[in-house]
């Protein structure tokens, strides 16, 4: 027999414990979404590779969405995201996960205490940039974005099937880059309906503005069936 | 007060259960790197966010280095990897997490029987698509080698300091962009020299071919040091 591939599946010697990890944290996320309901807020969490730009996208949405709105900053190191969102008047925390690789609900508990959100708003939760752990973890959010760039390839979808399944949208970003790129459009679309089906896919480019005009009324229409204010 | 960043460290729920894991794994680990050694065989950990162009260098690497070669794929699902290394005519074997976010030591370990590489060859293990997780868990491998696009941005050093602080050898890929991209180079230098100071930085495109020389040279280089065979 010639050489060839040969799947094995080796499970992680972590998944017992991760039960029990993640039951904890969905007990913490009702809580986090009972108050989140209570108060009106749409909160919205943001996940993706590294360097997708969900901070880029961040910078133009709050500025350009025209609603009140506040940011948790998820990092392992650094508040360099965080300091960029200030610098466009929003409200922010910066959560520093150290050797973590993903928010968890306690930390947006934490996190919403020293935020203090206006009642009726839009809170981003930005993750930390990780297509594979963050996936697991409830929050207690409305919604979960997931972002994925062109540049990234158009198998992603079937080798992180939790994260794109697991999704309420899709934004396809860099869009701008695809004249320089191997990028199948058409394939990557197919790629995300067999993982993720019925989810909404929105492509945008926060460099030439493509297609968030109709991010931003997502946001807007999820608002207003929370009953959020403008 | 006006809003400002506020910077948090939360520490994460799983972090006493995960001191237990990574023991039991470096045990592994240290069982793994023994049998490499006495096999001359030289073990390479590659690792990077996804979409990095970690299967796309080794397409070219497994041919053009001129080495007896064998790989070890990581992911989530799929075997498209695998798929890709056995069309250049690879020894490969594809293994599969599930809802894990790295590559575990005993993983590499059964990897290893069903491999089977020839003594004095080069071992390829591509790890999960993660800039957080694998950076913690020893595979008993010879080298560290971390890609970095030039389309992930210059920041990411310092947002994943754990993964560039690990790095034995730092490839900075898909350069061929940069004409495209608001890249500073200088900068992500600069950044990378502080999380990872010493540590040797290529930059290659396999789409132009540019470094890709340097890269076969280092690896070549780490062979002989081990007295594998050409």
């Amino acid at each position: 027999m010639g050489p060839g591939p040969k799947p094995v599946h080796i499970g992680t010697v972590t998944e017992t414990l991760a039960i029990k990890v993640l039951d904890k944290n969905d007990r913490l996320a009702a809580r986090n979404r009972s108050y989140l309901k209570d108060h009106r807020i749409l909160a919205l969490n943001l996940m993706s590779s590294p360097g997708s730009g969900k901070t880029t996208l961040l910078e133009r949405t709050l500025v350009e969405l025209g609603s009140k709105v506040a940011v948790l900053e998820g990092d392992q190191a650094t508040s360099r995201d965080a300091e960029r969102i200030a610098a466009t008047g929003t409200k922010v925390v910066q959560i520093n996960t150290g050797k973590g690789c993903h928010l968890e609900a306690d930390m947006v508990w934490h996190g919403l205490e020293s935020l203090g959100p206006e009642p009726g708003s839009v809170l981003f939760i930005e993750n930390v940039g990780n297509l594979v752990c963050p996936a697991l973890f409830d929050l207690g959010e409305a919604a979960k974005v997931v972002l994925f760039s062109v540049t990234e390839g158009e198998d992603k979808p079937q080798k992180y099937p939790h994260m794109f399944g697991a999704a309420d949208l899709i934004l396809l970003t860099k869009t701008d880059l695809t004249p320089h790129l191997d990028f199948d459009l058409a394939l990557a679309r197919r790629n995300l309906a067999q993982v993720a089906p019925g989810v909404p896919i929105v492509e945008v480019s926060t460099k030439n503005g493509a297609g968030l005009g109709d991010w931003y009324g997502w946001v807007r229409q999820r608002q207003q069936d929370l009953g959020g204010d403008k």
